[in-house]
């Protein structure tokens, strides 16, 4: 790859790669404090919550993924790095607060909804921008 | 990104994005007209069947992105989105049928299926004519 | 697509995909022979293991495909290609091992943790090594 490869993209993913294979050992090391065995998802009220914190990281991801790599490659790379390291923070809280209680679970999600969005906007900004460039010959 | 940039492929993968957000809206709007409070998964068939269709969107939605995007870059990009955009319908089909019952969600699924099979099987001519191309010297 | 794209990291990815696709499938046809409709997740011991086999490959798929990607654009193409290949065989082994018994998962699952970490240290040395090139001109 050349000096103008995404490599600020690539290590924001990286870093939520490794962010979502911690995720996946808490849940085994909640699975050992409270004695679930596999496949049993089911057990004490913080095992549960700790599961589902970590299937909804889950659930979200690809759908971060593509916010970032559009947002990066279609509107602007910094941005979307930074905004992507936001999304780790926002998530960490997340499950530190739903490990916690179910309540506690809302500020953290809420600030990774407000990261997707605006990682959306703008890649919809860079892509409609390009399209309407490639297609229509309008410049923006 | 200049303007040979897949711009359709970035569209369709961020709709697709902003497709999956909805449905996951979707069991959220569901858990409080049914009363089931996170981390719970079960509770009436309707929710039981709400929370299971988006979990089933979610298993293939990398999958999904892998074939779009493989057969939009190795074999034509107009049609991997095209492919993306019934991919989309499909799902919310699946997901709407699902919802009323078991048995409504398979025409749904039934079609998801077929856009991904010929999405990889137009990829995969794509990928293996540059295999060839490229470490075979073979041209088709 | 000129020559110099990834089209084995291309293929790896494809038939990663098709392997999930599989995956999802036998899931489907454990639900049949111990008759488990669905949304219902929960039934005899096997089927509840292979349920929880194809969950967890589903989680750990878009982890592996930044791994795989982020190591083949930014290190080594046929490395990443070659590992993508371990992972894929290594899920196989863990899904059949996990079938038969809780305790048979953890081989294959081991090897899928080796290749994720060690495509991760690749791919981190591969982007380090840019970044410190493009943003502070340091030639490793």
């Amino acid at each position: 790859m050349g000096t103008d490869s995404p490599f600020l993209l690539a290590a924001v993913s990286l870093l939520s790669a490794l962010h979502m294979g911690y995720l996946a050992r808490r849940v085994g090391l909640s699975r050992m404090a409270h004695k679930v065995l596999p496949p049993s998802v089911t057990g004490p009220p913080e095992f549960e919550r700790t599961f589902r914190a970590h299937q909804n990281c889950a659930e979200f991801y690809p759908l971060f993924l593509v916010t970032l790599w559009t947002c990066g490659l279609f509107f602007c790379e910094v941005t979307a790095a930074a905004g992507g390291l936001v999304y780790i923070i926002a998530r960490q809280i997340y499950v530190n607060g739903y490990v916690k209680s179910t309540k506690k679970r809302l500020p953290g999600f809420y600030l990774t909804l407000a990261v997707i969005v605006t990682l959306s906007l703008l890649a919809l900004i860079g892509v409609l921008r390009g399209i309407l460039h490639k297609y229509f010959n309008i410049h923006l």
